[in-house]
């Protein structure tokens, strides 16, 4: 696609399945006027379970292919992905890059009257401890008490949101964050916020949930507006989306995540992933980075 | 890796993860003497929501490795690679290729006395209806009940085997199974076995569940004795275990599984399986089946 200026371009996004789109929607609902291309990489989610080696080698293809479709930013919204590989993305792009862990960390800093912020993700989001570490950069005085729970990516998945089987591995993940005395706590994976009624009921009234999607979509305006590259109002939108298997499935549980219709998604291979990273390796070699 | 025949060569076995332990635990207690050789594809893990296209390149990619190594007799652990990749990798490679459906859809037949049958098992599983087609081409008149149930492997992964939660999971899961009739149920998937009390729990002690793994490893040893392919006595024993990603993490979760201590894991590129795919392409093409 041609674009006559850098702002005409469109939002790149990408994440390991259908989570991202909790940022997606709340970056549509600010930004009405932006064109996005959404990037699912379902035929190797979820990410939360693999290696740090393994999250960086797929987000690096996810990044090379949607820098190659002529994007003006680029966002990470899988925090796994975020957690582990944002610097090494950073680096291997020209455009700016942001992952959905530094918007989370900040609004929780900002929350906290007692000082005390919980956060919760995937197993690979709180090994790398990058919530604890962005936060703690901010303000070294915070305690940060950090759990995974990795059943409620798949529960989320099934579409169980606020049964009597998500409450009860909910009161078994957050048993010992309730007794931790925090008074916010990250939703540090995009699946969660579809779970924050249980979590609200779970953890009481009291403590402040922070929304990374929300988080991240406010930065995106700032960003996008701070350095002029706001879609000119002539420009015609576009929201497509590409999935790496099942798009009908992506549709479907993508249902709950948007108000969009995800009408146009197409499939890529991951071989064309590949492919991608790999041309942009040798245009990186010979000089030339995206 | 040499052998001076056929019968002292290793079995093969993959499986998407860890859940193809259960099989290789029943081929260890049965067959003590021989060599195997199993691949976990842990970067690519869980293969139950993927597409069939997907499933069959994944498979075929872990069945070159495999066949690769040198071995006598490959095994797809896997209910859903069996299910939709058994006769694309039976034409793919020339030694004997065994899937896990049949015997548990025989074993199936023979123990039901009212011709009624269940059968549990991932999404994929099911949407292929693989087991309902087996079942009924050795006796159409038995009447097949499915249901997937997709959180049984992130349960099992998270070693929830028996608590409040993964009951809840189960009655939801088998509320219409209880109703339907069935006196045998089919745990068509090789991380179900871990489930087996808290089904048993749900199901009632008169429906008989039917451990696809133990049927793999009965139809094995009769492959191998009645083909002549057993390990000679002489030739020393080894168990050799490759992973796609976490081999820390496949350890801890395969003691769950097995009584082997799972000592030599070795960490194996998804890209060196795409490119033992790729040779063994070629390979085919110049006119030589491995």
């Amino acid at each position: 696609m041609k674009f006559k200026n850098m702002a005409d371009m469109p939002i790149g996004i990408f994440d390991s399945g259908v989570g991202g789109l909790t940022v997606l929607k709340e970056i549509h609902a600010r930004l009405p006027a932006e064109s996005t291309i959404y990037l699912g990489d379902t035929a190797r989610v979820p990410y939360g379970i693999r290696s740090a080696e393994t999250v960086i080698k797929y987000s690096l293809e996810n990044g090379a292919f949607l820098v190659e479709k002529g994007i003006k930013l680029l966002i990470i919204a899988c925090n796994t992905a975020s957690a582990v590989s944002l610097n090494i993305i950073r680096n291997a792009f020209k455009i700016p890059v942001l992952g959905v862990i530094e918007p989370g960390a900040k609004a929780a800093v900002l929350a906290t009257k007692n000082g005390r912020v919980g956060v919760i993700g995937t197993e690979a989001t709180i090994q790398s401890g990058a919530y604890g570490r962005t936060i703690r950069d901010i303000d070294k005085h915070i305690v940060v008490v950090e759990r995974s729970c990795p059943l409620f990516v798949p529960l989320v998945e099934e579409g169980w949101l606020d049964n009597e089987v998500v409450e009860l591995a909910a009161r078994r993940y957050l048993a010992e964050m309730r007794l931790s005395n925090i008074d916010t706590l990250v939703l540090g994976c995009t699946h969660y916020p579809l779970l924050k009624k249980v979590i609200k009921k779970v953890m009481g009234d009291d403590v402040v949930l922070i929304d990374s999607a929300i988080e991240k979509a406010k930065n995106v305006t700032k960003i996008l507006t701070s350095s002029g590259l706001l879609n000119t109002p002539e420009t015609p939108t576009f929201r497509k989306y590409y999935v790496t298997d099942c798009p009908e499935r992506f549709q479907q549980i993508g249902k709950r995540f948007m108000v969009d219709s995800l009408e146009d998604i197409t499939k890529i291979g991951v071989s064309s992933l590949e492919e991608k990273a790999i041309e942009f390796k040798n245009a990186q070699c010979a000089g030339g980075l995206i």
